[in-house]
């Protein structure tokens, strides 16, 4: 069994990568942290334990992390995942749903327990990761493989066109994480664009009619509509998230580039994934270039929902 | 034996990927076409010539071209190839030494002449080409293969933060090019930057102490310098335009993505080459990812000079 922690911001995209993740016969999923990203943290906290709960998956634990960027203002607009982060099908948070620990705690805790045996996979701003690097340094040489989704290397941003939302939303987190030296596999909008679900998958989870294609029909519809006004290029929304537990199980999904990378800081890029071409050592993170999107999009459906 | 033209503004590098190509037992160098941009035209022909000449290779003519870029004004300032582009070792240009023919008609006549058995290797702004394609849109589709050596797409450019020298230069010939559908590849500073050049190895052309490996080390050397000066974090120079020479021989030197490319017309990003979301029609391009760097240099040796 591969054990996981999913790093999240829940989300529409990550509430499927939750649920791809705890599908996966191969993966022990030992708890889901949360951060502030598509909608504040208490909302990912409530979004992720209620896709666990769908699930029937409540023995995993979710923890609250981090409210904001480390030196940035977020703002919430809504527009992709709605206002509850799950596409207005679940209104207002009412009350604490997470552990009390907190989700920065526990992934230092859980990194020292399972060293080279632990895959993070995050999928939200890294403010998570930056403060678990800045409170414990050691944790970068330990842990066995980051899978971080995020960044635009080859490809222009989606938010600007240099820089991927998870980037730009708190690039100097990015910043410490992609230099930290941590085992990293990007898995960027270079890869995630290919990998679209179209209205027609969304039709088929409706038709099967269960209370969990159900729910997943409704809030991916939203993000099917989001994407259709705002990238009316792409055949259908991108399985951003899922692609980077997939990638965590299925390394040989994509074809990567070894390569030392930084986030550019300046306001003119600001938020862009590029070569760093000052760090001349042994590059630590794996860029992914190509994806066998047929392959990856065939196993998500097999095991969703 | 592999046809070849190429389009080269000599230039240090250039002149090495003349002499590589000229080495090489499996290539029919048919022509040498040429532009301004490290200096003049007038000195790429002159400097092309010389070095043909040098290598006892004067029945390979030289064909003058563009004298500036499609829209924009090119200063030269000689710092990285000298004021005469060979490293301050010819001087001024005294007069005419190309063909009569222009180096476009020339370009035209031979991809209509070789189709898809020749092999065009650009190494420099790609104001030919994209006049060649002006006036005949349809080599396009006619020609074998188009290696560029430009662009910079997961790395960070030499002229800006965003864009490389051969595509800055004259981004709009080049943005023509890249969206022709020519078969391409492009060599960029992605995998150039990894193919370095040593003051040992000019060292090794010094003592060899032949007229033309004396000649060789004596520019190689001034554009060594340039490098320790401009890109103190580089353990050599960059044999750019001999690699695309290399790749266009030697296809599996580099790992390539398949991907459809754009040239960034905007102030803010002038010349940055990165993916065409917008083009989804099969990839006519191939981005050089990663290159076996350690098997061209030998091979580059071996051959040069």
């Amino acid at each position: 069994m591969q054990k996981m922690i999913l790093d999240v911001d829940t989300g529409i995209d990550d509430a499927l990568a939750i649920a791809y993740a705890v599908s996966l016969p191969t993966v022990e999923l030992l708890g889901v942290t949360t951060t502030y990203g598509m909608a504040p943290v208490d909302y990912s906290c409530r979004n992720s334990r209620k896709i666990l709960e769908v699930l029937g998956a409540t023995d995993i634990p979710v923890f609250r992390g981090s409210e904001n960027p480390l030196q940035r203002i977020r703002e919430y607009n809504g527009k992709i995942h709605g206002t509850d982060g799950l596409g207005e099908t679940l209104g207002p948070v009412e009350g604490p749903v997470s552990s009390s620990q907190h989700a920065v705690d526990f992934l230092i805790e859980q990194i020292y327990e399972h060293k080279k045996d632990l895959t993070i996979v995050a999928t939200a701003p890294l403010t998570n990761l930056a403060a678990a690097l800045t409170k414990a340094p050691e944790i970068a040489g330990m842990v066995g493989k980051v899978v971080i989704m995020g960044g635009a290397v080859m490809t222009p941003g989606n938010v600007t066109k240099f820089a991927e939302a998870n980037i730009i939303i708190d690039p100097e987190a990015a910043s410490i994480v992609l230099e930290s030296g941590m085992p990293i596999t990007l898995v960027g909008l270079d890869v995630t664009r290919k990998t679209l679900l179209t209205r027609a998958d969304a039709q088929q989870w409706r038709e099967k009619g269960t209370p969990a294609s159900t729910f997943f029909a409704q809030f991916t519809e939203f993000y099917l509509d989001a994407y259709s006004t705002l990238h009316p290029y792409l055949k259908g929304c991108a399985l951003h998230d899922p692609l980077a537990v997939g990638v965590a199980v299925y390394p040989d999904l994509v074809r990567t580039v070894p390569m030392n990378m930084k986030v550019d800081l300046e306001d003119n890029a600001l938020g862009r994934t590029t070569e760093d071409l000052y760090r001349t050592t042994e590059p630590t993170t794996l860029v992914c270039v190509q994806v066998d999107a047929e392959r990856f999009m065939k196993d998500f459906f097999a095991h969703v929902v």
